[in-house]
């Protein structure tokens, strides 16, 4: 059906129409096409724009058609163009005048911002609801090993050591900020741009707020021009879906690195590795690398909408129609890399043996034979350098610094006692380190209890949702 | 001064050194640097880590400091690596062993992330008042044009009839956005991680919210391998300023079309023009022209960080050296751009002749004569294939719909009557778009007030930061 | 089929497997699949480590399965990851074990980067032969109208007169451009990395080269690490698509703006315009917007490919399974897009009147009676000045530079004379740039035997791909 | 100096005149447009355009703000703009009239676009020498280690031995793409715009090949709306800078993760290491995590001139103006990168005692034993899983290949003989991979021949520039 037929002498070749068509893309609108085509219905009804057997033989028909496409049943036509013609024309052909009559005070571009708007809410709590997800995996991963002790990393070199929840956490605080991110996306697309009609509102009565409940929207946009040409929250979605990728290929890459034989931290799950066509040995962590690349999926479709909305006038330009297959692609990239991520935690195996170990090289008690002399008086900056060459001692002679006898450290300064000991000994380094959000155990706990407050918190947006 | 040199034998050559330094851009820091100084020798001196006394020494030679940098007789060495090594070593040379004290309990990777989120927030604060001067300056160009009529375009062609102020208004709600969204960044950057140290906290007995409150943050940041390793704070204010940059683009976009000779509808202050050096006659809108060229600059420098962040392992990685010059860059492009936008908004003198004269062409009131016929019975899709046939009619004639006589209208449907003739009047459309957020002068009046209380709520929250 | 089976001991749960699969995209390279195993098998066979028997079933069982994909009788099952298993595992139970000897001497790895760059050669040569296209239809409107003259522009203002010709001209030689960037793409995929095995090449004695050249390649690549793990000829793809896209968003925002009311110099055929739902009167450039609107889905994968290489350890990582959709998707949007505004370029109605009227507008001549004053010894700058003057003048009197009469150019300098009055003519001002590469009739006329000599070279190397 | 000044009637304020200016970016530019005015000057006073007088005054004037600028006693104005401007003002306030006449038949929309090219074929000549350069440490490196054995990585798994050589020419053909890239890039920006005017040509006799040949560039661009708005050579410029990044940022990945204590494949020279301001013992990569992180810089410049570009409308527009910064940082990042590369990899200690005992774990004869299966008749996917079996096997019992006894692998398959001892010596089978591009160090050394001529070719390009 050519919704604008008149005023045309030509029709549109094939091939171009296809090109033009949105059809493949936003039929995956079709639950929040026909909800908005009901309300707008029910609303123009109650206002007495339509008549109520109008609005019920609508109603009753797009709830048809909305069965048969659930079932597979309705075949899509390409010369529809869009999910909105798509679903119309056929209305019209089924129940005649009365379908005619559905897009009275609404256009093609008030209603499908409001489509989008609607499957961005969908999209943002699915994401959201899977970010809790990996969140409880974590936190159930930490206090699976409370006492696990890894070397802390900067640059990728042994630093300090850390326990391995404290490790873990550290991941489950960055999804909180996801989780409000994605949060603040959702709320950016809670406004009802039903009544804007084609740009500037129309001569109905319409009842916008009426609509606007009955879809779950808790606002109605004020500037018409706006409703119809705004996308941002299209880009607040992919872009809390951006920095979430980005924590995900940060913890990817982490895994991907302890499940190496070099590291031998981590054994992943065979039900998250792979093998090789050609070498019969390899166990890959092909989901955590899978998930890794992705994050140049989910940032390419970020840069997408920014270059497409940049220097567009107003009100609504062709170009928004290229603005739902990335919000789709993110958010399904991102769900399934959320789920699969929070499988590969819950069955990984950490090999909490090797960790320690490793915590034996790399020189990690460092800093506190420094704060050792420090709190004896010497000024930080000078007992830094003092054990900077004991630690070159150690690199000379091929040992760590706990192979060091007293006499090696009394040479390099007399503030040395017997109880350097005490500061070379793993756990006690990390036992002393009480600072709020520091490693020790202890603070560990008490940071644990403000991370679990958090995934309350979520549950309980995601239940209001 | 070399900070790490103990374990060393070889010093780095000048210019990876050079290549290696930081200090040409973190210079801009060294405000902050220095409060967080201030703030960390304060505190540990009432935990009783180091003397009063040196506490003493180190806020008064850290204050001659920055009075010397402000007055331009600090002189910078590039060997000094960053800033912070840059004033430590100084300080050192200054006061002594006290200086040398001053590092206890921090390291420069908790150091780095205080001076960078006092940083992003002073930014935001800054991006925020520009957004609101420009959102005053559009109210303000809307409240003089009450009745000014232009044409309101969909895919650039002329669509309906919209008030002037209605199209302004627009850009006040995409910027109220923006504020919004700054806002966001600024509480996301409003948390200290003074006190995580290198990765893992440290033993001295830190108190984290004495030295949080005394910089203004408004919490201490629970984990402490996420307090030196996270720069989602710094994502936030790029993106806010991406999105931002995209909304002047399209206003920029916009006045470049008005300001044409084709146009016409705005003409520029000469402030805000300039010329060409070879042809005499030109009067160019270069400044909205390079707002919207600096899009790209604020996109660039978003994909940099994210590219920069993604699959970087726990904790502190050089790579985040590269945080800050591009919040410097985005912050100053957009704040600038901000003022200049304003300006040239403030000073322009709108057309509304010319404006209103090109409503009498394009069919403008093609939408107003279906809804006539919708109106009287005929179903709007019926309606909508009749007025096209109209149109077409016009286009072979070479005139408007407003040059067709009654039996032109009589001849495409009975249901016209002689009243249709004030379907055709621009200022009636336009008064007859009163649904919420339409462009009715009555809707936009409210509309109006909502904008305004906008305002006053920004320049509140303005004044609390 | 699980050809990495004998290591595992458990399955790999299905969601997880799906989220592993590229099987949904790489399906559309059966083509190349089937390709790569047909020429490998033949030449282990010459090579003697499979025998001519088991060679002859397995090319027989690729054909029959090649016929069925084609028909759409195949089924292919998620289970099987990927295309190569899809195809391999149904070929082995078809032939047994001569289907469980083809991938002797190769490696997953050789294989997907033999299939993708078969794949990326024939997406060039689409790509290429779809930019002659579109270069065709651009000389042919030039030669067209070879006459006619509009405003060039400068910032969006009048700036001097040129020939439409020039402006088309203009389009085809960026064109040409990318051309020959696509050229490079297709030269950078041709090269074979089949013998290159998992990642360091095998102890078969394989003929590298005999598989390249029955594949069409003509080259073996040097190093088996680089040939497993180097994407760039797929950047090179995207890269190429990016600037080409870049090129039509500059050439689709022309044609929106010519097709609009205040423009006026281009009328859309009615085959590549479309209405609106709500609004009869509308003609919308929707293609041309389209196409200005996915440029960013190609700047998009353009920055999805760059990310997702980012710190890539050698060689093969799974990360790199990310590789064929954004190709796939930039090579089909542009290929669409240039046919699209190809068809777009040959139906336009270029209204000459209507561009012409458009030069008496703007002072267009302004440059050429600084250059009269110039020619007559004023110094250019000071000439500039003057006739700046003018044109002020003309402002307030509200006429262009042709209304002046002799006096009011004698009053601005005495160099001025009669002869004055020829300068201000739009066709001797175009036909007096005579500089090669200028915008006067015999100079565009040699321009356009330049542009024809760069299609037979086009043509030629299409012809020879 | 107002160059446009006749014409406004009111002055550009400070700080917009300030927004506007690009006199801080294109001062860089200053010999590039002393070169171009003196080559416009020359040819058009051979043109008689101007008198030789005139042109030797120019020159002369030109000479001495040359000289003063190098010696940094030239006062640059920011109310000059540009460098163009910056310039031409102080010449005329020294030669007088002369110098208002070198801006004849000249527009600065083909000045800047003369100097940017100048200035991308300069920059890309660096960065290619720098490129060569990096080559050639590589080469050397892997000359000196012929005989060193890692373990090959795929998925950073152990895959298969490979020479320590192969592995770092990888590297070295990578590189020999982006030398080419670069290469195509210098050859875009090789012609020259002069002679374009501001957009349409001019009606001076110019001899366009005069100032083109002067100015070392091989071709004239051959349509001059093209000539003034074509950026795709810095397009070309930021893309071969981007993927030489991805490179860099892969091979840094590579020295960050040998240098951890995990790998302990590579011992970085102090020189190219830096410390730790807290932690005594540290010493990072921090050059090649930097180098790693300015990916992000160079992608985000590719954006940036992607963005800026898309949509502009011929010809010249003020958004190009954002052109040249992106330009400068790019290439003063990769050069700079490149020479810190090479450097580091010059300087660095393979260890190959450790690279060849981490080829003892990880089973990396697993391939080959499937291979002697392979050879003795078992279909190569039966093998595959015969193997798999004594993987696990392996596993269960916590030991590698090489510990199983003949029984072991009798019982997986009686095919196994005696000799299958042999097909588990790693340098065997590193020796065995002899097809061409393969690991075996005769096929190493074959394609170290293949580099090398490279290099040469190299150089050859680089003297002829």
């Amino acid at each position: 059906m050519a919704l604008w037929g008149g005023r045309f002498e030509a029709g549109v070749a094939e091939r171009t129409q296809e090109f033009g068509a949105s059809l493949p893309v936003d039929r995956h609108l079709y639950r929040e096409d026909i909800a908005g085509s009901k309300a707008h219905a029910r609303m123009i009804a109650v206002q007495g724009i339509i008549s109520q057997d109008d609005c019920d033989q609508i109603c009753a028909g797009l709830d048809e058609i909305e069965r048969e496409i659930e079932e597979g049943s309705f075949t899509f036509d390409i010369r529809d163009e869009d999910i909105h013609m798509a679903i119309e024309s056929e209305l019209t052909r089924r129940i005649g005048d009365a379908g005619k009559r559905l897009h009275t005070g609404r256009s093609r571009n008030d209603q499908v911002a409001t489509d989008t708007r609607l499957a961005a809410k969908r999209l943002c709590r699915d994401m959201m609801t899977a970010v809790t997800g990996l969140r409880e995996a974590l936190i159930s991963a930490a206090d699976a090993h409370p006492a696990a002790i890894l070397p802390g990393y900067t640059h990728l070199q042994h630093a300090q050591p850390v326990l391995l929840s404290h490790h873990l956490l550290a991941y489950a605080w960055m999804l909180h900020r996801d989780f409000h991110r994605l949060h603040e996306a959702y709320a950016a697309a809670d406004a009802s741009p039903l009544g804007a009609a084609a740009l500037a509102g129309t001569s109905y009565p319409l009842d916008r707020w009426m609509s606007a409940h009955a879809l779950g929207f808790s606002a109605v946009i004020p500037n018409s021009l706006d409703a119809v040409s705004d996308r941002d929250f299209l880009l607040d979605l992919q872009y809390a879906g951006s920095v979430c990728a980005m924590h995900l290929s940060r913890l990817a890459e982490e895994i991907v690195l302890w499940s190496s034989s070099e590291f031998g931290f981590v054994t992943l799950s065979d039900a998250f590795s792979t093998g090789s066509s050609i070498m019969p040995q390899k166990k890959n962590p092909d989901f955590a690398e899978l998930i890794r690349g992705k994050t140049g999926r989910v940032y390419g479709n970020l840069v997408q909408m920014l270059v497409t909305m940049k220097g567009l006038p107003l009100a609504y330009n062709k170009d928004l129609q290229e603005d739902k297959e990335g919000m789709l692609d993110t958010a399904d990239t991102l769900t399934r890399s959320l789920e699969v991520m929070a499988g590969m935690v819950s069955t990984a195996t950490f090999n909490e043996d090797v960790m320690l170990k490793a915590c034996g090289t790399g020189y990690l008690a460092a800093t506190d034979i420094a704060d050792y002399l420090a709190k004896r008086g010497m000024p930080f900056r000078e007992a830094h350098a003092v054990v900077g060459h004991l630690v070159l001692t150690c690199e000379h002679r091929g040992c760590d610094l706990a192979d060091l006898t007293l006499e090696d450290f009394k040479e390099a300064s007399d503030l040395f006692g017997a109880d350097i000991v005490g500061a070379l000994d793993i756990p006690s380094i990390v036992a002393a380190r009480m600072t709020e959000g520091g490693t020790a155990p202890e603070a560990v706990e008490q940071q644990a209890k403000l991370v679990r407050s958090t995934l309350i918190e979520e549950e309980a947006i995601l239940k209001g949702m």
